[in-house]
């Protein structure tokens, strides 16, 4: 299933991609896409309504795909590759970092660059959406606490992540910083989330075009490494890093500026568009 | 006033210390200590309420002093001489980490240790909790923006935090790793909040002696700084640091173990008491 949340920021409703292309309003079924819903229990709720018997929704705006989430971890130098282009080595464990949940907006609300920034930049991710509590998991059961996976945008302003005191939160956390959706993708219709193709253009110039492949610590190992620190909860989204391409890369680096287009989508998880504004 | 939470943990009602010493509940004048609740009106219809006509509540739990915080926000060596303790120097700038919001507590839950934790730490700090939502606010605007303060414990686990591979947030999101209250007192109360004497004990035996006097960046400038990376929203709680005599810089360095207690305060916003338990 393809699960969404659709209407104005702050007042979302649930919603479903139906396979005829529109979007139903699963209000009546579910109070929003979070919390229990996201259990396996929940979804199967939402898997036994026709969504052909829904109300259509047209022209509304998408939010952000899942509701109350309580944490916003990311994951640093993932891929190989992304590590390299920025002069970073692969790290022996995982970097973990929190953005700002404040941060998260629909697919589709744009990228606000801050006052004083001149460095804003942009990577697409594949998200881990959490469906049930999770505590000391096993790699092996990590699956289990999977609701779906989405497409994230994990826009970062370098010069306020590494050139002005120490932790990365700083540059990671600014409003608008952390596009989620257009849906949340349910882990059944995932088959390998290990080789998904990834892209995001900037300007329809192809920035960033990779793959969950070259992921360092993949999806289970996060999982199961997150929940040895700490209880993950319904709603958590786990943004497991980026491919290269990001702006930061570049020779010399590029970044964004009001007016820029920002396209990005991983295969079978949807895309996104974000028009670049100032704050 | 004294705000607080009373109850089971997740099932908290709203409270306030009347001065005889009593909790009185203040279900039937607010929902929680959240959200609109924590701006002046919000606060100003608590004050109108006689509190010697409220039920009174004996035994309870104390909840966290504030419900509904979506960013947990850390100054990191905020004190010249916790910073010397350390090996560090004071940064240029404020160094700002989150905590994650699920490892919240009340102030007299217990410490958990991680499973596999050798360097579990103590921090009593100052909370600074937000009333109202702040974006680019200056310095001199900031105190308007501060619903009151609290008491915390910025618990650490030093191995988390800096030998398993970048940024802090990994040591300082544990479960029960955050302790607040046991009351949100308000701005009011608070003649200066650059000058209240702080303290924390392990087993009776004083190991921090403090005070808020030896802060780098105060309150108004900590309030104001924040704001210029990302909205600050009501229930958002800001930590300020803490002051020597941390387990890390103790020669050798001395962590906490199961039986201990922990006890900690400031002047003005009352005391904290935790056993020390293994997961």
């Amino acid at each position: 299933m393809k699960l969404l949340r659709h209407g104005p920021a702050g007042a979302e409703k649930p919603g479903i991609l139906h396979e005829d292309g529109t979007v139903r309003d699963l209000s009546a079924i579910v109070s929003d896409i979070g919390g229990d819903v996201l259990s396996d229990a929940g979804l199967a709720k939402i898997r036994a309504a026709d969504p052909a018997r829904l109300p259509i929704v047209t022209g509304a705006r998408l939010g952000p795909c899942v509701a109350g989430t309580g944490k916003f971890i990311c994951i640093g130098l993932n891929y190989s590759d992304h590590a390299a282009e920025t002069g970073a080595t692969v790290p022996p464990e995982p970097i973990i970092f929190m953005k700002a949940t404040s941060a998260i907006v629909g697919p589709n609300d744009p990228i606000i660059i801050p006052r004083t920034s001149e460095k804003t930049d942009w990577e697409v991710e594949l998200a881990v959406i959490i469906g049930k509590k999770a505590k000391y998991v096993t790699e092996a059961d990590a699956m289990d606490y999977v609701a779906g996976y989405a497409v994230t945008n994990d826009v970062s302003e370098r010069a306020f992540q590494t050139e002005r005191s120490g932790q990365w939160t700083k540059g990671k956390s600014c409003d608008n910083f952390g596009q989620i959706g257009p849906w949340l993708v349910t882990r059944d219709e995932v088959a390998d989330p290990q080789d998904l193709p990834m892209w995001l253009t900037v300007n329809g110039k192809k920035m960033q075009d990779g793959s969950t492949r070259t992921m360092v610590y993949g999806v289970k190992y996060l999982v199961s490494y997150l929940s040895q620190f700490m209880t993950l909860h319904p709603g958590d989204v786990i943004s497991t890093g980026t491919p290269p391409g990001v702006g930061l890369g570049m020779k010399p680096p590029q970044y964004l500026k009001a007016g820029d287009v920002v396209e990005l989508g991983i295969e079978g998880l949807g895309q996104q568009r974000q028009d670049v504004i100032a704050d």
